[in-house]
């Protein structure tokens, strides 16, 4: 059962700049909560985390290895499309309280539809519409 | 026959930010009302969900299945490209009430010419423009 | 030789929003005004179409097929690049009327050097850049 | 050795709106003056052309093979990566007096590091940010 | 040990008109801090450097040769992707006083996810948005 | 309904060695017989003809826009993939009588499973495996 | 936990000549028997099926939903690559009695590793072997 | 009209073992007989030259700009695709008497049918094959 | 220093025919002994193992996690291309006593020049030609 | 000016088993004696060298950087795609006595014709086939 308790996070290093994060992981699965047949996806978050003089625990940058186990705990879940990005914005905003968010779910498909999915949360960093 | 009356939707799912859904439907064909040829195209739609409070069956969310059912419907019927696109967005319009649609129809073309043709309803959503 | 007289149109289907066309020809050939030899290209045409209720004729959609012939009236015809490039932007703004249109033609390339040519007409629309 | 002089214009042709002109040159090489060893890349070249009232000889837009043999030119020249993108972009805005002009060189790379050059001259014009 | 003096600099080449440097180096490794294993990547560097007149040694152009014996100097570091990434931004800021930097490293990815780190000094220029 | 009376041919023309052809339908569709819905794939046909002295009408090339409405006599038909793929090689074997002929189907596939059929007349001509 | 009764099978249909299947699975997954962390492949099944005649039930093709269930039933099995690919061979080999059967299992790969398993059963068909 | 005059020969240059020489053009165009619409597609010629000692004129290899030339002799020619094929085959055995020659045309294709003819002269050389 | 102590093996499992392994390791790296500058390659085995009654230690299939170890132990060694894929290739073969084996090395490359390297013990295995 | 004695050896490294080795030369550079235009290529070398035992200088591997300075020694050289080919391989030939040589030319093309020439030295490696 997805679990917010299973993010690990550590203080945004100090530096002289903005900076953004991008993880890609391509090795996604949940299931169809009607036909209960696996869905297969890639997740992409990308975030300008807080300031890095916040407090751990409650901000910061997401540890990696955590955010994996996290996206395991999605496994034999029955859940939706839409769901699935929600509830895994919702879980990284509660962790990290960061100045930006955004979570592209992309879907192998099902009958011949292929899915992609956005959610945000806060205004789109300068640095990240710069490319 | 295309049938506005086979999309279902769904009540958009209650969320902390604003969401993004496109469908790309790889699978598409219709007929040449000219030569009665069959067409073959993309169907890519994107759209911002009305509010979640909204009640279903009215606005929200197209089903995925029911899209499957209604592009099925236009197999066997004569139609240009331009009415296709238009068609598609002009139903969903109807059944979801989004607070943006754009559809965007992609034919493997005739005669050495491939065509795109986009139609759209609403404001683009910042969300959209940030990629 | 180039005729504009061979492009047909047809009025602009009604609808609910804003439509943007795209043809793309990828077998356009035409001939070195100085050596005599071939050139080979792909010629893009873009556009938003004229409102619904223009008369046909003077403005609207170009019909494909026609498209088809005005493309193959330049196989024989010696001509630079630009003049391609230009004469089919001129020859459809007066056939069609446009809100927009943008011509952009993209060559195979002679001496290790590929060229690709862009020719406007009007303001891109909201809807084009969306993308 | 490179020179401004190998380049030929001819006058802009006349036409009802803007122009964008692009010329790829896949087959570049110059040599590193440090090492004596051959660089190869490829110098793309982008601009708005003076418009076509200006005489010939001063502006307009540049000769195709005029170009290639000014490519050639550098052959032999011993030049650093941002001296030639800045030797190119200072000769051909002299020799063409445009709107706007961007030349950009991308460099197959030493050492496991592959580099991207770019100088521009004057503001970029509507028409090429539509895209 | 990562080291800023091994940073070479040269002094901008003087033109008449803005330049932007992008250096992809496809061959970076250092080592994870916490298990030992090493991480490969790619690291872009692109920047606008400071005005031609400036003294060399403390702004200007990076040389070649030195910026890839500085990445070797990461190879036996045990340090995280947002370190690795604000530390080759600091480090240039400071040896090249630029305008505008900004760096990019893609990571292969451990266990299924991939990741994309960004970091910035500076305004964006005019010119590299324009693409 | 498949028909083999639509298959036209003509005599396989005089020439001096072997010849092998291949036709690359990328447009196929027909219905699944269990569930209705469309299924999508490419249909590839290869063949060495008959020998040129063979009378029409019994064997030789088939004609390209007969092949073409064959294939689209399939449209509404409820047959297997191994169904669509023996049918095509029998009925083309019947058409054409020709020295070796290869029908590969291969579909875009259903519930997260391609498939590719491949079915054959005659030995594999030494012109063919040379490649 | 894998089971070959999942596996349903129908009658080779009659034919002119030989016939090669060939199933292409993206999307299985199952688990690593040492750490628990999922597994994810591509499991391409390629045959030659027994003759026509052959009493269904104990030879024959096999039928594509059950296939897929079969896959579904790796998810949460703990199991070596090795395994799973000489599993799937012999539960097919069983199931199909096949003139020849050939298993290729592609896995995304840990630590950098990417592997491909290939097992087979019986002599490779000349029809194969031609392409 | 198709001119094997057009066809020059240099004598092939003596050398210590076989040679295989491949010309691939991507420029070919002709026109269909039936309908005059024109084609597109790509012509490949490999072959082994005759032996060096051979006097020119009667055998040897192909000079390229004269390649070139016969190519062009198609452009305004009505001639079908295996037409095609085999006078380029027979034209170039006749003027180079090679020890091995093959021809392969690559067409774009008509109504979502592409199509690739093969006509070949001589034994595969086996340099050729070892690839 | 490359070490075949750390290479680590398991008995092959016991199965009803042949079975290939492929290990493709994207993120090999070593030292040019020459220059000191490190070298970037995959490094591919392919091998069929020996038997499954062999006791393991001595023959059999290699760990992933050992071959990764074994693989890392080369990252500050001072050794060319062809010395890597000969120890890579005979200290495989001692700790495997496989039927055959492949090792195929492919490098980044140096001073414009990518080299690929393949060293083999054994006959190929008609199961892995049937490719 | 081709030179031979550009090019340095190394003794074959002893090893257990068939050793292939490929270098891929995408920089290459000559130009065409005909028009003084400079041509564009990959070489790519494939050879076996010849046995271990073999005293340097007269047979083994060819040393990667003389390679390169051996094919910098055609860039001012006027010289045709066939002579290229066969001066590499004979030169080659002459400084290494391999069991094997395979060259190949792969040109970027003149007038819309792309060349590849291959010239052999030996009978292809079983090894070498296998993939």
């Amino acid at each position: 059962m997805p679990d917010v308790k299973l993010l690990e996070t550590f203080p945004t290093p100090r530096s002289s700049g903005p900076i953004v994060i991008e993880h890609i992981g391509e090795e996604f699965t949940s299931q169809c909560p009607k036909t209960g047949h696996p869905d297969f996806g890639t997740v992409t978050v990308r975030y300008e985390p807080a300031q890095a003089e916040t407090p751990a625990g409650h901000s910061g940058c997401v540890e990696l290895k955590s955010l994996k186990m996290y996206y395991q705990s999605f496994r034999n879940e029955g859940i939706f499309y839409e769901a699935v990005t929600g509830t895994i914005r919702d879980d990284l905003v509660r962790a990290l309280s960061p100045v930006w968010l955004q979570v592209e779910t992309n879907w192998r498909g099902r009958g011949g539809i292929r899915s992609i999915i956005r959610a945000a949360f806060g205004p789109v960093p300068v640095e990240y519409r710069a490319k």
